[in-house]
C-alpha cells in the first residue's frame, strides 16, 4: 500500500468524458490498495474565461476579487470529479483550499504555500476515502481566497504531497512525460525515464511546459518523487527525482530552446563603475526580465559593449527605458535584434564530464552557426544563435550528444 | 440614511455591461448615504450550465457535491460586482456564504437559511464598504457549501435583510413591477404600487414568478418591505408590504392562471371511510403533488366522483399509481384531461367584501365558460376551465373586477 497524489491538469478533465477516464485512473489505484488524494485544475479554457471576465470589468483589478472569481473553475471540477467517483462506487469527497486549509501567504493571485493541514484527510483516508482537492487556491491570513498564479495546480499537488509525506505525485498531463527534445523539431526525441529535480528545473525555466518551475523546487525541496504520464495512455512516464537515483548519468539530457528572445546590444558604454547598476536597475524597476549578459572590452579600451537580452514582448519598453537613461550613462547607439533564439543543453553529468561546451560549439560550428552569446551554469549551456538555425542547431546538438532515438 | 438590500437577478448581471449598470446603481444608493448590501445571482444562463455538468457526470447526485459546484457560479459573480464597483470608486468587497457565515440547515441543495452572522457587514458599513454577498448560499453544519435550491437568491436577500435590520430590500429583475394580470394576455393590465404579503405569495405560488414563494413568507414573517422592480428602469415597481400598509383595498388585485394542469375523475368510487386516504395517500408517497380536490355524491347515493387536479406532467404517473391500487379501492372508471387551466383570482379585500365569488362565476358564465371545478381560500378564488377559454377568461375577470387601465 502507498500513499499517492495523483493531479489531473485543464486538458485532462476537459470535459464530462475525460474527468470520468480521470476516475477509472484514480479508481484503479484505490483498489490496488493506496490512499489517494486527487488535486484537480479547472476544466480547460475555463481559467481563461473568468479572466477575461475580470478584465473586462476592470483592467486594475483587486486581487482578492480576481482569486475570489477565477477560484471559481476548481471549485466546479472538484464537485464533479467526486461525482464522477462516487458513480464508480469510489467513496470520494471534494475540498477547497478553504476546507482542508490550505494555509497561503497573503499575496492574492500569486500567493505561496505556508502550510497544509492533513489531519483529516489522513483520518478519512483511514476510512478509504479519496480527497479530491482543488488545486491553485487557498485561504490566506485574512480569510479570503488565494491562488498561487497560472499553473498552481502542479504546486499544490507537490505541496499536498510534501505535507501527506506522500510516496509518490503523479502528473497527468496532456503529454506521456519528458523528451530529449521537443518531439516536434527532432522526430528521433525520446523520452526520459528518469530526470533529476536540478535539470528539471533548467528544463522548465527555459520553457519546456510540462511542469510549473515552482513546483519542481518544491519536490526538490521535500523530495518528492514526481511522474510525469500522459491521462490518455498507459504508458509510463518520466519520474522526476534525486540525483542518487540515477545510477548512471547522461552527459546531456536535454536539447531546449527559448524562442520570443530579442537581443539589445549598446555599443560603446563609458567604462566606470555603477554602469550596469545604472542601466539593469532603470529595467529591474520596469519589472522587464533581463536574461543572458555579456561584456566586452571595446578596441579604444575606453568604452565597452554591452548585450543582453529581454522578452520580446519586452522589447520596446525597454528600449524605452534606455532612451530615457541614456543622457546619464552615455553610450554611442542601441541595436536590438527579435530574430533570435536561445538555444540551451541540460545534463547534471556535466559535472563530472569535461569538453560539453566544446562539443556543442563544434557541432553548431559545423553546420555554420554563428554563435551570438553564451552563458552557463553548472548544469546548462545557452548560447544566442539566429532564429532562423533554430531547428538546425536544436536537431545538431541532439544528435552530437548521442540523445537520437535508435 | 437607510440601511438597504439590493438583489440582482441573473437577466440584471447576465454580462458585463449589466453587471457595470447595476452597480451604478449601487453607487447612486451609496452616494445617497445608504448603507448598501448587494445580493447577486448567477450569470444568467450559468446555474443551467453548471446543473447541466452535474447531471452529465451522474444522475443520482450527492447534494454536498452538487452544491459545490452550482455555488461557483454565484462565486463568479460576487468579484465582478465588487471589481466593477472598485472601478467607480465605490469601497466595496465580496462575501461568499461562508465567509460571513449564512448558516443553514443540513438539507444540501435545498437548504434553509438559519442565521445570518452580520457584526462585520455592520462594522464595515461604519466604513462607508458595501457588501456584496453571494445569494443561493452558505454554510451547512458539516462546513460545507449548502444551496438553497433554485430562486434561492431572493431569499437571501430577504433572510440578508431581516437579519440586518433593513429598511428596505430592493429586488432587481426584468421585469418592472407586479401587474394585475400578465401583460402578455391582458394588454390593459395595470402594475400595482403595492401588494400585501399575503397576496403576492398567493401570486408567487399560482405561477407568476416574479418572486421566489419562500422569500414572499419570510418577508412576512420578519416584515421587510421588499420592492420589485426592473434593472433596466428608474421607474417605481411595486412595494410588497403588511396589509395595514395600504389603506384603501381593492376587492381584487391580480387575475392570474396556472397551465398545466390536468384533471382527474373517478366515476363511482365506493363511498366509504378510508377511500380519499387509500387514493390520495397513494399518489403523495409517489411525490405527485394533487392541488384542487372535489367530491360529489351520484345519483345512486351509495358511490362519489372525485376529481382532482394534478402538474400536467404527472398525469401519466399518476394513472399508473391509480390503475395499481384500483383492485383495493374500486371506481367504476377513470376519465382524464389536460386540456385544463386554472384561473384564479386574489385578493386580501375579499375577507371584507361579500358577492366576490358570485361576481367571478357571472362574468364567465357571460362569456359562455363552463366551471369544472372550484376551490377557495380566504384571499382566493380558483375555477378549473377548458384551456381554450384561457384568455378570455381572465380578460373578462380583468375587467368585472375594475382592474383595466383607464
Amino acid at each position: 500500500m502507498a500513499r499517492i497524489v495523483m493531479k489531473f491538469g485543464g486538458t485532462s478533465v476537459g470535459d464530462v468524458d475525460r474527468i470520468r477516464n480521470a476516475a477509472r485512473r484514480v479508481k484503479a489505484e484505490v483498489e490496488a490498495g493506496n490512499e489517494v488524494a486527487v488535486v484537480v485544475s479547472a476544466m480547460s479554457g475555463e481559467t481563461n474565461r473568468l479572466v477575461g471576465l475580470t478584465r473586462e470589468v476592470s483592467a486594475m483589478h483587486d486581487a482578492r476579487e480576481y482569486d475570489t472569481v477565477v477560484a471559481a473553475g476548481e471549485q466546479v471540477t472538484i464537485g464533479l470529479m467526486a461525482m464522477a467517483l462516487q458513480d464508480l462506487e469510489v467513496n470520494a469527497r471534494s475540498w477547497l483550499g478553504w476546507q482542508i486549509p490550505v494555509h497561503t501567504t497573503d499575496a492574492h493571485s500569486a500567493a505561496r504555500i505556508d502550510r497544509i493541514e492533513t489531519d483529516e484527510l489522513i483520518r478519512r483516508f483511514g476510512e478509504g476515502q479519496v480527497a479530491v482537492v482543488a488545486g491553485f487556491q487557498g485561504i490566506a491570513s485574512d480569510g479570503r481566497i488565494s491562488t498561487l498564479g497560472r499553473g498552481g495546480s502542479d504546486t499544490s499537488a507537490v505541496a499536498l504531497a510534501a505535507a501527506l509525506k506522500a510516496d509518490r505525485c503523479d502528473i497527468y498531463t496532456d503529454v506521456d512525460g519528458v523528451y530529449t527534445a521537443d518531439p516536434r523539431i527532432v522526430s528521433v526525441a525520446q523520452k526520459l525515464d528518469r530526470i533529476t529535480y536540478e535539470e528539471m528545473l533548467e528544463l522548465a525555466s527555459l520553457g519546456a511546459k510540462v511542469l510549473q518551475t515552482r513546483s519542481v523546487e518544491l519536490a526538490m525541496n521535500h523530495g518528492v518523487r514526481v511522474h510525469v504520464r500522459s491521462s490518455f495512455s498507459d504508458e509510463q512516464g518520466t519520474l522526476v527525482v534525486d540525483e542518487e537515483e540515477i545510477v548512471e548519468q547522461q552527459m546531456v539530457n536535454g536539447v531546449t530552446y527559448a524562442p520570443d528572445e530579442a537581443k539589445v546590444t549598446l555599443r560603446q558604454v563609458a567604462d566606470r563603475p555603477g554602469v550596469s547598476a545604472a542601466i539593469f536597475g532603470a529595467l529591474a524597476n520596469a519589472n522587464i526580465n533581463v536574461d543572458m549578459i555579456v561584456q566586452n572590452i571595446t578596441e579604444d579600451g575606453v568604452t565597452t559593449d554591452l548585450t543582453f537580452t529581454v522578452g520580446r514582448d519586452q522589447l520596446q519598453r525597454a528600449l524605452k527605458i534606455l532612451e530615457g537613461i541614456k543622457p546619464d550613462v552615455g553610450w554611442r547607439e542601441v541595436v536590438s535584434a527579435s530574430d533570435v533564439v536561445k538555444v540551451s543543453i541540460v545534463g547534471v553529468g556535466m559535472r563530472s564530464h569535461v569538453g560539453v561546451a566544446q562539443t556543442m560549439f563544434r557541432a553548431l560550428a559545423e553546420k555554420g552557426i554563428n554563435i551570438q552569446v553564451i552563458t552557463t551554469s553548472e548544469i546548462k549551456v545557452s548560447v544566442l544563435i539566429s532564429a532562423d538555425y533554430k531547428e538546425l542547431a536544436v536537431r545538431a546538438l541532439h544528435t552530437a550528444f548521442g540523445l537520437d532515438a535508435a
